[in-house]
């Protein structure tokens, strides 16, 4: 019943950030550019970043109408870096939907994810506080982590050393500081105290490594049902996971030379998918065989264990913070977002 | 003597924006991301926008120390724009050394481009002023139209029948709306009244249309020796400029033939150049009879007509300003620029 009523109020509120999502970047002329705009918003998603501003605002004593504008911004920056990033990662699809630079073109999908933070700042501007420059401040440390984390991303797809300490420095900054900074900003804009919007930015950085691991997780334990993606993906493309970089410091002999193939990921994806990207028999064979060693040497222990722990340490932060309704809609919100089955 | 010293006082002003941008955006722990955002910033460029932002404050009352996280920011904003826009132009070069994405690649040029554009919004926010708020609207304002302006320029690329009037639209907002911003930005630092920042924002935009329209008449009047560039760039890439669809408004015949024969850019940049990228014979053939079209159809005497116009109501817009050395030297700026050779 009260994990029930916790889901519909988390539901209210994304419906909230979905209205203001809905409206085009005012005074834009060029209609591939509104077009590339909305089609990206409009492409759904589950609009945690803007729920966490949301109800971090509430939990320190303010209304989620004062963080209303904040969010959309949070969540028009989260759209920007994806734009960009399916540009780099070269992706083909996002949200069961043709990237935008596939639907359109390279520099389509350029300007609609520099409109798209532009269009971000201007949302934030609209929020009704005292701390503008507070605000500013905290969003553009947390664009600037964000941009930093993906160029660490980039560089350790080259590397095939990278330890599971810069992993973690990764994770933090690709996704953890993006939570955090939502929480942050909930935080200040509901005039929370010092130690209320510190103990919501670290809830935040907790919440995204458990989040981000769990993310690995999935890769290899999800039900093929319920998983959106190929199972094994990450292997086959050879991603730089949790799982991936924890096995690499802990194997010998033939299972680290399985891992090291997987880390030279050319040679993985060539067999591992045919021409129309589906999974080969092969493919299939190795990400069981990874999967395997994974298992043998405790690294799906190892992971199950991390996101526990994080989430854990997530939920103690809130602990400090008043005890109200908003509150326990934060750590429902956390509970299933790293129990989530896809 | 005056000349000299109001040009002394902005080349003052020019280094006092260099050195703050001699300092990368802190945090960055990408090697890759540091270096190129160095190399963008160390490639000099003329440093016009700072320069406008400092001598806007200065002329209504403030000083240059107070506008100068400001005047950086916007020129910060200046290179994320170029970084941008030469991976969608397909530029080999800018200022003499090879394009981001050509010494590196695609992925870090859009990521240095999206951090200089973090990076400026933490500049501007270091700012002492009590108007946060409005200088981030303007700021954002000025992103939103430079953007707005690229598409516009990249959709009229694929059109033949763009008309002079959407060019000036365009214009107003790649080039004329940043200029704006700067100017806008130092008025409000400055602590000027309502009616300086805006004749400062008109004085920015006229000198933008100034500026621009001389730049494209530049492409066939320069002398080869002075100017940095192929003379007749422009009629070889097709590019859309005041010249080319004014010429197309007025043009009929075989004039008007050769005219949309260079409005399908391709056939013609691919005669005009050779494999090299240098001009061939054709190539200057064919500029020689475009500047003969221009010139036996009043288009270069409307071009040039047009740039004393928008100078002079440039200049204008000072004349409602305090008289101070300040607004000499930003009037001396503007006369430099719409009479430079290069």
């Amino acid at each position: 019943m009260t994990r029930d009523a916790d889901r519909h109020r988390i539901e209210a509120l994304r419906r909230m950030t979905e209205r203001r999502l809905r409206i085009p970047p005012s005074g834009v002329l060029a209609r591939d550019l509104r077009e590339g705009c909305r089609y990206m918003l409009a492409g759904g998603g589950k609009r945690i970043r803007s729920t966490l501003v949301l109800l971090s605002c509430q939990t320190v004593g303010g209304t989620a109408g004062a963080a209303a504008d904040a969010a959309a911004a949070v969540e028009l920056m989260h759209n920007f870096t994806l734009v960009h990033d399916d540009v780099m990662d070269n992706a083909e699809e996002r949200r069961g939907r043709p990237t935008v630079h596939r639907k359109w073109d390279l520099n389509s999908a350029l300007l609609v994810g520099d409109v798209l933070l532009g269009a971000a700042y201007e949302r934030l501007m609209r929020t009704r506080t005292p701390s503008h420059r507070a605000l500013v401040r905290v969003f553009t440390r947390g664009l600037l982590d964000v941009c930093d984390g993906q160029a660490l991303d980039l560089e350790f797809a080259r590397r095939t050393d990278v330890s599971v300490r810069e992993y973690f420095r990764m994770i933090g900054k690709k996704t953890g500081c993006l939570i955090a900074t939502a929480t942050e900003l909930g935080g200040i804009i509901g005039g929370g105290t010092q130690a209320e919007i510190r103990a919501l930015r670290l809830f935040g950085l907790r919440l995204g490594r458990a989040f981000q691991i769990q993310d690995d997780l999935l890769d290899v334990v999800a039900d093929p049902r319920d998983f959106g993606k190929t199972v094994g993906g990450d292997i086959l493309e050879g991603k730089r996971t949790f799982l991936l970089l924890t096995a690499r410091e802990r194997t010998r002999g033939s299972d680290r030379s399985r891992i090291e193939q997987v880390l030279r990921s050319e040679a993985a994806r060539r067999k591992g998918k045919d021409a129309a990207g589906r999974v080969t028999r092969e493919g299939r064979g190795l990400v069981d065989a990874v999967r395997e060693i994974y298992d043998r040497n405790g690294v799906l222990d190892d992971a199950r264990r991390l996101v526990r722990r994080n989430t854990a340490e997530a939920l103690r932060q809130l602990g400090s913070l008043r005890n109200n309704v908003a509150r326990r809609s934060l750590a429902r919100l956390a509970e299933d977002l790293v129990t989530r089955a896809s």
